[in-house]
């Protein structure tokens, strides 16, 4: 009985989340904005991958989301950088919703358009299952972290529009078996482009940035 | 309403996990079994510490519970090294409950007493929310994930009793400040300590099984 009533309970939940994420689309859309909900896990690199994604983009006008359980290190971080910041925190929550998304997006009177990054918790399970108004998932892993999580996490791969294989200045020190990582992609996504970068040495962000601003003008 | 009829479901599957909780863990000692509760985000490496501690436990007998979200891969590894395993996939959940754990305790006749090692979900967030028998929480972390964890995800390292930090042998190839990260830990946790660790390179070991072995003679 109680497991009946958490289902109903949660698939309304869902249904609630999903309407509200496509009005969000809607209103991003109509305003010329791309959204892009980046997920990963814990110290993988999110806000990293986003600042070097944002210092080459040019004129595009960026704006970034940025979802944590508690603390502003990384929006007092891309502040600094002059960067256009909304923090989310969600005091124990274990991913962003669409609710929290509709009341935190900026006023976008005036903007022609851009790109909208919303770095979600860090988490590589729960946060795949939630639409939050983004255009497309970019998940971030590491070589660090191993070969196996497309194994281990299939979902946030499964769901993943673009995937940004970081810290790759590492490779020579950790035990990362690529062929095996991009079999495990493959069994569950055909066609997601995996692009290997270094935020720390700041290398593979160029094929990054044509491969998002080809995909926005598809959309 | 919605939120009302959640909060109220979620404090019944609370209570019915903390009641299980304690039914294990009563289990557990009446036959000598100290549990350990090992959480972690993905790939920092909480199989690799529990094989480290395992192929230095002398005579103890071990077990493994293998949480994960799908696969066994952990589960095969472990067994291949002749270390009695039991499998539990969530298949979506985000962390492992009493319930999941109190079907699949291995039956302890003819035992007397050891380690049970419960590996959960990767996940730095939800399964820091939930008992699941245990006499203890070990937090595993990563100099290769960013020194401001404790300030992000406060919850794990408020209730760890033991934190291990893990793949030291890649701190001189990243930026991990020792300093913020302890006084980090220390705002939230004023005794529990913090064992640095390589499992690639197997140092730092002896010091977590002298902790670990006389906290178990404690409780």
């Amino acid at each position: 009985m109680e497991d009946t009533k958490r289902i109903i309970v949660m698939e309304n939940i869902m249904d609630e989340n999903d309407r509200i994420s496509i009005m969000i689309n809607e209103k991003l859309s109509s305003h010329g904005f791309f959204a892009i909900n980046v997920l990963g896990a814990p110290g993988i690199g999110k806000t990293s991958v986003i600042k070097s994604i944002i210092s080459r983009i040019g004129d595009t006008k960026c704006y970034v989301v940025e979802g944590d359980i508690e603390s502003d290190i990384d929006t007092v971080a891309l502040k600094n950088l002059g960067i256009e910041t909304v923090q989310i925190n969600t005091h124990g929550s274990c991913h962003l919703d669409a609710p929290s998304i509709l009341s935190s997006l900026p006023d976008f009177k005036g903007d022609n358009g851009g790109l909208v990054f919303i770095e979600n918790i860090g988490n590589l399970v729960c946060p795949a299952e939630f639409n939050i108004g983004e255009h497309i998932k970019m998940l971030i892993v590491s070589v660090a972290d191993g070969s196996d999580k497309p194994y281990k996490y299939p979902l946030a791969f499964e769901k993943a529009d673009i995937i940004i294989l970081n810290k790759c200045d590492l490779q020579p020190y950790v035990d990362f078996d690529e062929e095996y990582f991009t079999s495990g992609v493959r069994a569950l996504n055909k066609i997601t482009p995996i692009f290997k970068v270094s935020s720390r040495g700041q290398t593979g962000y160029e094929e990054v940035i044509t491969w998002i601003m080809n995909r926005r003008h598809i959309l």
